[in-house]
């Protein structure tokens, strides 16, 4: 290796996710946990590569789990750990794995704590220290049910401010990359009439790309744009010639975006 | 065939719904589209079987389409149509498909309408008039734009308000089966205290689902429960047979949900 060697391209960490529930297909509830787990993944230099939303049937858990598992570094789930019926999750990610289903006896005795002033540890209760074999705990503070780690794939609940503080728990244990940081410019101009200057300023600038977000304000057209990229030096030039060509059509930018 | 014979289960009729956007899986944007859709589609008597969300990416977008079109009645995408580098759906769908991509006559001529008075349709605005050939359009009031059918696919926008006026458009022209009715109680309780009550309610209702959506409101835990079916008499009978159970155990029920 001489001084003159490129350089090796950073190592992209990816992750998936699988928002497991009827409430989310059926429209009932509005998913949040989405923007949640990707915002997170982008802190820990982890980027979220797909998202699936399936129901809560066994074969469909199943079938994502086995694929998503493999093509990703990580692999997240929310929903479907409750201690109700229609919460598959633990069985099916069991059934993924091919492992059995066990009682974790440090979830046992967290629930056990949990309930001793909330009526007890009823058979109900106790699904929820069920656990594929081989399981460790994720820590949740919210309520006695902990969230589930086992190989790369990571069990979380469905409610969001629950996940939010499962996530908590895992901040800085997940071996991740580069974050991925991003500038954002916002202008009153409908994109349709920039898009070619758009196209060529993300050519012109390797590692970076640029997303176009249009919307309709106040009886006018704008867009934000969102530069991307691993690297901050070549994301400041990027946004320094946009912010360029973009005035030099005789429109003004909006640092941070509109 | 006599009248004792079994009654023939009603054909379900799926759909699958890609959401296609590198802002959905950075979490830079909020996805209100798989909410809108799914409530749409269960109007049409249609079922929302599965959803993924996809980067802008050819080979990913691809995929996702060739499996889901093909396991499905229909198959939805938000995003990626709009006149910049990164909408690249068309150009996806034509690849899965095995067609060219066209300028459809009218909405060129519809963008040049729209555009008449508007600065005038420039070569990044001719992009919006790009469709898979032997596509149809779908009328979009809101902007000059128009969505895309082609076979069992339909190309929505993915700025909301403008697929809710796509989906305007569409309502009542896709066959469907029954709609998916759906009865909410909801009640304060721990839903692990009620987890045994669920699961034989449900068994004992065939063609009924039973979801419980747990809450933690005004500082007490609390839970809604959904029955689902497409048949009225048998919801009917399952919630009621439900709040019997419940108000059995001396809990109030509020019909409608918490």
């Amino acid at each position: 290796m001489t001084a003159d060697a490129p350089a090796q391209t950073p190592r992209i960490w990816t992750a998936a996710l699988i928002v497991i529930g009827d409430e989310i297909l059926s429209g009932r509830t509005q998913d949040k946990n989405v923007a949640q787990v990707a915002t997170w993944l982008n802190v820990q230099g982890i980027r979220l590569k797909e998202v699936r939303v399936v129901a809560d049937d066994m074969d469909a858990i199943v079938e994502a789990v086995n694929l998503l598992r493999a093509r990703n570094d990580y692999l997240f789930t929310t929903g479907g750990i409750g201690p109700t019926h229609d919460d598959i999750t633990v069985d099916a990610i069991a059934q993924a794995l091919e492992v059995d289903v066990v009682i974790h006896p440090v979830a046992r005795a967290m629930l056990d704590g949990y309930y001793a002033t909330r009526g007890g540890l009823t058979e109900g209760r106790l699904r929820m220290a069920r656990v594929p074999d081989g399981a460790e705990l994720i820590e949740n503070r919210m309520s006695g049910a902990p969230g589930i780690r086992i190989g790369n794939l990571f069990l979380m609940a469905g409610v969001p401010h629950i996940t939010a503080g499962m996530l908590d728990a895992l901040t800085g244990t997940l071996e991740g990359g580069l974050p991925l940081l991003s500038v954002t410019l916002g202008c009153w101009v409908a994109e349709s009439e920039v898009a070619d200057l758009l196209g060529s300023t993300e050519r012109a600038h390797e590692g970076c790309q640029i997303g176009s977000y249009p919307f309709f304000r106040e009886g006018r057209v704008g867009a934000n744009f969102v530069i991307r990229s691993t690297d901050q030096v070549r994301l400041d030039a990027c946004a320094l010639a946009l912010t360029s060509a973009l005035e030099a059509t005789g429109r003004e930018v909006t640092p941070g975006g509109i």
